[in-house]
């Protein structure tokens, strides 16, 4: 797994459409709901005119954490969704990376957030491994 | 204007529906369209049937900025919308708030992308103004 310093993803060798199905449904086992998409690439294309390679922007929310949070901290929906992003990058060839949660809340100072933010770490790690491993040799 | 270590924002005397249709208003005077709404309350209500607060969470998009900022780094899909969050603290008081996107892409490391924090910064410090002056001596 890549880590950056305000996410983390894998390279797949799946096609977009692919990737973004997988992704979907390894959220979804980890308790992610998709409460938002962006097709980047329709966006960009619709109001500048302008070509862009296939990307989605996943809103992933886990509503039991998320309201657990925005019970500790009422402006944490500033931070939520939980982003996740997948591009394409070859066809045939994919990236899926998610927010590091661990960064996002790390910043906000409230001592309530800690586990939670390990929480979504761990199970957002868990998805990118997923993903990863149902490609693996492919 | 509030600010916290994430975000900046204003209690306005409005009431939620109000502040939600202003804020959307002010926010496209500055090119920002709204690419994504989250209705936190219903989300919450058909999710875990609790009871919350009247709270949406909306993904502001300004296609010019995102799309240089995307060019100058492909994973920033990660930071992106800029959320902005509408939420009642009374009937007929609101607090509207944006993420802070200085904060936000201070943290990627990519000088490019600086100006575009800047410039973003302003747009919503500007559109934080308007919301909360449009509601003076209510």
């Amino acid at each position: 797994m890549k880590e950056s310093r305000y996410g983390m993803g894998v390279d797949v060798a799946l096609p977009y459409e692919q990737a973004l199905e997988r992704t979907t449904e390894e959220l979804k086992k980890e308790g992610f709901g998709v409460l938002t998409t962006i097709d980047v690439k329709q966006t960009i294309k619709q109001k500048l005119d302008k070509d862009f390679r296939k990307y989605a922007i996943l809103g992933a929310c886990n509503p039991p954490i998320a309201y657990q949070a925005l019970s500790a901290e009422i402006e944490i929906g500033l931070l939520l969704p939980c982003n996740v992003v997948v591009y394409e990058t070859d066809p045939g060839r994919s990236v899926v990376a998610a927010v590091a949660p661990l960064v996002t809340l790390g910043r906000v100072g409230n001592e309530a957030l800690a586990p939670l933010g390990v929480e979504v770490d761990a199970k957002l790690r868990r998805v990118m491994a997923a993903v990863e491993a149902g490609t693996a040799g492919a």
